[in-house]
């Protein structure tokens, strides 16, 4: 009866945050021992950071043993997307940090904090928050400003020639900020539905970056840049391709660390 | 230019969502060509879906040639826990099918619907939207109550010897409506933290099913009752342990349903 009443009593996530804060991050090194930062938008495809690219990196940055900590802006969302009816909930309001850390089981960082002298790399999965939250390009496309966090920290990293990954729609930051990045968001013609966001490859060389094509299970490395890049979502296929490409990307992002 | 204005109205998601909502699930049969249900309960651990596990099952279906249809209830959640503070949101009241359909991209449907003689089998994955929304295991433990459909679900698939996986805290719904049935959460002692939540196992126990003891990488298959099991974030370990653990539930799932 006792070990049911301690049970009963530790389900309750706000008395034992603690113990359960660190579940995703350890730092054991498998193989790299790099320290790499995960930076989110929010939670679901629609109006926050797509769940399952974000997971994805999270199995594959475990898996080569990188060490990793998530981070995303205290800022309001653009706005919320009801995602069973696919329309706006016009009356609700959410904050970018409290809804990506369900993606980060409550192990979460303001992006005010991150400081690329203590990472080897940064990662950016995509989702349309990528678009409306990190910045303007779901509403402004080509003439879309950019988070100044966001800004900072690709600058920052490019900088200090570590490496930048992205997938899905996040390459148009890398596109906005690194003038002349090579990346990839796929194939640059709809093929019948394949490839639904086609137009977004002729949006990365209008602001500025060269366009590279790829297939969902690859990632683009700009070696000059340090920038690795991968379609994910981009592509209309089924799960575990994208889970492959994000996890091409992962790897080639923890090589070009040297970790 | 077109194509970049072709591009700025595609990201706005309630446009889109005819084209986007069956992103994850197709019918390409690589392995299994059996039809999968999977049961949701929110999004985010503390008061949902655990985002990463029911990404993983999602994953390994994909990859075994699965058929995925998603379903949660069209109930308001027990509670919303501010993810970030680790406590309740007091004002805030959120659906758990709408909260459910972040992690679908939308695809996904009433689980008033399900109906056993439609799939083959049925996941549900963990976090303790499972102990909250699903049933009232975190407030009333072994005196819990399971929601009305779950129960007749479980009923259902067991009556049809179709195959039920469960992970993480969901095997406590199995342990109450399955008299018998034999399942695992684990390990049976905190063994300095690497079993936050151990008690869990008595209180299966307690319910009246019997506990196996599993390591996080294992499911355990109770070939009587169809039921395959496997602890996921019962666990503090690293992801991709917990990702392979579920690996081998799905796996166990569809040599079940025999297709």
């Amino acid at each position: 009866m006792l070990a049911v009443r301690s049970l009963i009593s530790k389900p309750c996530p706000f008395l034992v945050k603690s113990q359960i804060a660190s579940l995703i991050h350890t730092s054991a090194n498998s193989h790299s021992s790099a320290k790499v930062a995960v930076v989110l938008s929010g939670c679901g495809v629609y109006d926050g950071t797509e769940i399952h690219e974000a997971s994805a990196i999270l199995v594959h940055l475990s898996r080569e043993g990188a060490e990793v900590q998530m981070f995303a802006p205290d800022v309001t969302q653009m706005h919320v997307i009801d995602h069973g009816k696919g329309q706006p909930a016009e009356k609700e309001s959410r904050n970018v940090l409290a809804e990506s850390a369900r993606i980060a089981r409550g192990n979460i960082t303001d992006l005010a904090k991150l400081n690329a002298s203590n990472h080897d790399a940064v990662i950016f999965p995509g989702g349309f928050g990528a678009a409306k939250n990190l910045s303007t390009f779901a509403v402004d496309g080509k003439d879309c400003s950019v988070n100044k966090e966001v800004e900072r920290i690709l600058k920052d990293f490019h900088k200090a020639r570590k490496p930048i990954g992205l997938c899905c729609i996040s390459p148009v930051l890398a596109a906005k900020v690194l003038p002349g990045v090579e990346v990839t968001v796929g194939h640059e013609e709809e093929q019948g539905g394949k490839w639904p966001y086609a137009g977004t490859a002729h949006a990365i060389t209008a602001l500025g970056a060269k366009h590279k094509i790829k297939g969902v299970t690859e990632a683009h490395v700009d070696p000059k840049n340090k920038v690795v890049t991968s379609p994910a979502f981009m592509c209309d296929t089924k799960l575990h391709h994208i889970f492959d490409g994000i996890g091409a990307m992962v790897r080639d992002v923890l090589k070009l660390t040297g970790k």
